[in-house]
């Protein structure tokens, strides 16, 4: 009697939990299709919207262009639909805008999966994230080099032993590469990264896949036949204090930025060159040395290859690639530098505006640089 | 008249603009804060019916023990918790249940962003997707080392260059990254990939890394120092044609099990061996074979290493990583095949029971393998 008590009870629990499970899935669907419809009517809204203001500024530049509006009111509805902009892109609603296109490097490491975060704090917290992983990276990027070079004249006499610089080039592999990947899940998520500074890192990457294949050349006369190693190693410690410098003062200036409403919280400004104005005075001539260097290096190995002392193709991979990324860095460096100067003097403009007419909100007022 | 007309006008327009933006964005935070409320709360009652069932099934268990319930009755109670446990595990509410860490692979190549699908039919085109890249990769896997040695034999009259085989080995190193990758995807997406398959691409990851460093020694007598090289690619040969073998019985037999209820859809079997007899005699033979070559290959590069022909240290590490992957392949292969037959011999037991009750449904029945 008792026995087939508690056999029914459990029995019963178990149908219980069966029929639990049953609603639990159709609540699940039903949450899942209901949020899905409300998403898309959102992005719907979303887009009509972005083309409407889109729109309007054209219609605004050409009311000036035709005298109906006079510059000022023009300035004024234009901060205005950039306002309205910024709340489209930066806010929640940016969650639901299309997703940017992948790209196929992405796809290539992981397939055709999302890495987009739909919730902004999660977004900032990818970008936090990268930052501080930059931070520890310059530093090891400065650390590994010298203590090679160090060691070097201590206790290797001269001579760079094959493994431990192997190890060295097999780390600047994956970081080049989890560097370009996380780059390209920053991008998805809404950064303004520079498109150059992701094909940096993939000319990065392939020079570090490369120089793994590099045989390492050992006695005698080793110091003669690693001069071209002994060269990339100096260029690592030098764009290992470029690195740190440019990461303090990317954060300074990003966050500047972020309080002047100039920037977008995901915005990754690597290699970037405006703003703070005394540290710039340090970093940009670092910067030009450093190509400078680069392209030196670069040339060298060239050099080398073409008068026959070392004949393996990688030399002169090796070579090509130091001088583009030489070129590309130093024309994009110019490049912001230049902007940077037309956006200064259209600020000191407004300003000198703003101080006639006794008005200073300074908020969202020039356009993002 | 007019232009103040039409500046008005569009001075409203702005400002409308601007209105739906920010009615936009207070839409946009509303369902955002309103989705992840009721996110919320299925995620709790998804976790408190779990380990209601969990204990449900326990008590089940000693009630048997304890001569309260007979084991047939047992039975049909497992089978219903059975199908509760898909249900939740399976359905569309797997989506709201808590994420499977990420593990560390992951996040040390993209930072911690969430690769999780949240749609079921997102997840499956992953998966789809990566059965598909691995047979086009399989296809590469038997097409570049049979290129290589073919070429070795009738144009570069048995000596490899070092460029193609360099080549070969990158391809190699990008490849098993990307699987690494792409597998620790599946597994955050609910996947039961068995954990060794995913040891095993870090292992052949870093083979490719280390042969990258290996010098390829050229004339004279290449034939002799290059014998690693040219054993390591009729392993690779092999391998192609065994995955493809693989591929194609894994894809049937997932198939199979999905349609009997035996396996979730997420499930990837690579390298188990149990199912669709008559492939499996084939398949079975080719694997041992295979992890057999690879251990020898393992040895004899070891023992080069040790007689003293060739020094160097990536002799050693590889010969270490292949006996090491002959070793773990085999011990998983056996697994498999023995939880194959505990399941079998468990089939034949509640099928002729069946036979005898006269009742046969076969969904959901014997748990999974």
């Amino acid at each position: 009697m008792g026995d087939s008590n508690s056999e029914r009870k459990i029995a019963e629990e178990v149908s219980g939990v069966a029929e639990l499970a049953k609603e639990l899935q159709d609540s699940a669907s039903a949450l899942i299709s209901k949020t899905s419809h409300e998403e898309q009517s959102l992005r719907q809204r979303a887009l009509a919207l972005d083309s409407n203001i889109k729109k309007l500024r054209s219609s605004v530049d050409s009311a000036v262009k035709r005298g109906i509006l006079d510059r000022k009111e023009a300035e004024k509805l234009d901060e205005e639909l950039f306002r309205a902009r910024c709340i489209v892109n930066d806010g929640d609603v940016a969650a639901f805008l299309p997703i940017k296109p992948h790209g196929g490097f992405l796809k290539m490491f992981l397939g055709p999966i999302s890495v987009r975060a739909t919730r902004k704090d999660v977004q900032l917290k990818i970008k936090e994230e990268y930052n501080s992983y930059r931070d520890r990276t310059a530093f090891l990027f400065l650390l590994f080099p010298s203590a090679l070079l160090l060691l070097r004249s201590w206790i290797w006499n001269g001579c760079l032993p094959t493994l431990p610089v192997q190890l060295y080039q097999a780390w600047l592999l994956f970081l080049y590469t989890s560097l370009a990947l996380r780059e390209n899940v920053l991008r998805v998520n809404g950064s303004d990264i520079r498109p150059w500074w992701i094909y940096h890192h993939y000319c990065a990457m392939m020079m570090a896949l490369v120089s793994l294949t590099w045989e390492i050349k050992g006695q005698p006369d080793c110091a003669h036949k690693q001069r071209g190693v002994q060269l990339f190693l100096q260029w690592a410690m030098m764009q290992g204090v470029a690195m740190l410098l440019q990461n303090r003062y990317q954060r300074q200036r990003l966050y500047t930025r972020i309080a002047l409403g100039k920037a977008k919280r995901m915005d990754v400004v690597w290699g970037e060159t405006a703003g703070v104005e005394g540290q710039l005075w340090l970093l940009c001539p670092i910067l030009f040395i450093l190509q400078g260097f680069e392209a030196y290096v670069g040339l060298l190995l060239l050099r080398t290859a073409l008068v026959g002392v070392v004949s393996e193709w990688q030399v002169v991979v090796c070579g090509i690639l130091l001088v583009l990324m030489a070129v590309g860095n130093f024309a994009n460096t110019v490049q912001t530098l230049m902007s940077k100067s037309r956006f200064k003097a259209k600020m000191k403009k407004s300003k000198s505006k703003q101080e006639l007419e006794g008005s200073s909100p300074k908020d969202l007022r020039s356009g993002r640089s």
